[in-house]
């Protein structure tokens, strides 16, 4: 029976003919994990017709021994890409894919001088555009990363209440996360009031106060796959102008996750929330994109923005995260987790 | 009174003039928070022979307005990279640099497509080198970071007994580190027996037993700055194999700090450990350097290795980690970290 680790190979092999390429270099870490299913560090794949290659150095070697199958381990000493000039060679590489969204330059110079010229091929988003859509195996993940994401957000809400800083509740966050065998899965955002007016604001020392309006962003990883939401609090009564923007918000996310279905473009769910928020008036304090995949990096494809040309299939798990963000009083964003299912859409993060 | 930001910016000047470029790219996330005092992630610096521009889009841009002093602020649209194109045409710039260990192929790419032929210039590591040698303040915030974490061990030590999991430790640590403040700089490593054989074991669910040797590799990040250290903790009789090759390693060890002193060789400080292990019939069980720099990133310059060409500077912070792994067995490291002073170093870590 084919494992998860030989079907991935498999469509990455179909990607390559896609592409008329004979061989293919993964070097981005979470590429090499979701390929291969290692979960050190300082790993490379080498993708050839015949074999395919994983190589690291002593640190890693014989944990890749033991959880790395289906590829043939070659360690090294001095550098990752000491194996390439050799296995090009002998196998007579033609066009060999590298990730240039991930290489550095340096790295991929030297690469040239390994092999003929015209030999080495810029390829953008590869595995990133495989990872799109979710297997089974996945989705559940992911569910369970949301599920215990949204238990640590109830568990917390309480404890948000005037005389809090917003660096002890997101203390807490982290440290429940911990406690419940995931990690944060980046640093928690937790803004009160003109603090949540920066997208990605950082929790300060400063007290949360009788009636504040708090912005709580948080998600974990969970066995390699992560979680994102957003929601806002508020410790007594709601600013008028704060509870109507928090309206517009909330219908523009409705609008947007009404209109999630296969073959959709993408463009047009961002559309569906922007257009709203403009036409109340507050579209220029809407500067990011709607959405954005999510698995195992919190930020990956697709994005579902204004200039994304992404078509939407089953299988895609994407945030819906509207916002508006007034300079010096404070912002609004409310942020759900949906998968996209044959019919519609299915909200993981409710 | 120049800020250290003013220092630093200065001492970058300095490193263009001797590399004749006019003007320099920093994309490293480390790199621009080191230069500007930013926060924040995905920013970038330009410094041209009159300003130097920062860069970042809107979810960054009103914090960057508040902590980032003595550039000038850009808010980019689509790319942080739009910027370049502009401002290299009216400066009128002649020489470059970018951070080709950091910048992508692909970006580097589109880069080339802004400047005229011959404009954009490949440097290796420049901040990096500057960030070798830490100022005062730098030290101060390392010794802090230091002793968390050895406080931290210092409260694990007593929870590592038999029947705990190695994965149970490992929480353990984590959590003490964000309820003091910090967090964890890096996965904890808490390895026991054979799992200790792999350099970056990862913690298992297996239970510690009754004569176990552990090997605890743990550090936190504090206001930014890193601390990395490694002990092995016994909760019985030591194996007699172990008991042995602990002394080795240790000798080795001291023997490596004897010789640390300004002006120094780095590979000679490698070489007074790795020489003693080899004399005792351990060489090829030590695969990896003895150590390496610790500062805004756990692992930076400068390397501890054979191939290092660096000398040592006073002001340099680096883990002195020699090692003895046999596989299926188990391993052996003790690591400390250590400053270089004007007549020889301070171990921080004891």
């Amino acid at each position: 029976m084919p494992t998860v680790f030989n079907r991935r190979l498999a469509l990455l092999k179909d990607e390559m003919r896609k592409r008329r390429l004979d061989s293919f270099l993964v070097t981005k870490g979470v590429n090499v994990s979701y390929v291969s299913g290692f979960s050190g560090h300082d790993a490379i794949i080498l993708v050839t017709p015949g074999k395919s290659f994983f190589a690291a150095d002593s640190r890693y070697i014989e944990e890749a021994g033991d959880s790395v199958k289906g590829f043939e381990i070659r360690q090294v000493k001095r550098s990752l890409y000491e194996i390439i000039k050799d296995i090009a060679a002998k196998n007579k590489l033609k066009r060999l894919g590298f990730e240039s969204m991930d290489l550095p330059y340096e790295v991929a110079c030297r690469l040239k001088g390994f092999v003929a010229k015209g030999v080495l091929v810029p390829v953008k988003g590869l595995v990133e555009d495989l990872r799109t859509v979710k297997d089974a195996g996945e989705i559940a993940l992911i569910k369970r990363s949301i599920r215990l994401t949204k238990d640590v957000f109830d568990r917390t809400a309480p404890f948000v209440r005037p005389g809090v800083s917003e660096e002890s509740v997101a203390r807490k966050i982290e440290i429940d996360f911990l406690a419940s065998g995931a990690r944060p899965g980046f640093d928690p955002i937790v803004a009160a009031d003109a603090n949540s007016s920066k997208p990605h604001a950082v929790p300060t020392a400063r007290k949360i106060s009788k009636n504040s309006f708090v912005m709580i962003d948080i998600g974990c990883m969970l066995k390699k796959y992560n979680s994102d939401m957003t929601r806002m609090i508020t410790t007594g009564k709601v600013n008028g102008r704060m509870k109507k923007i928090y309206e517009i918000v909330r219908a523009a996310q409705s609008m947007a996750i009404a209109a999630i279905r296969p073959g959709e473009q993408a463009a047009r769910i961002d559309a569906a929330a922007r257009g709203y928020i403009q036409k109340k008036g507050f579209g220029r304090y809407f500067g990011h994109a709607l959405g954005h995949g999510v698995g195992m990096e919190v930020h990956e494809k697709p994005t579902i923005s204004g200039v994304s040309d992404c078509l939407l299939r089953p299988g895609m798990v994407f945030t819906v995260e509207p916002a508006v963000y007034i300079p010096k009083f404070g912002g609004i964003r409310i942020e759900d987790m949906v998968l996209v299912t044959d019919t519609g859409c299915e909200i993981l993060s409710r």
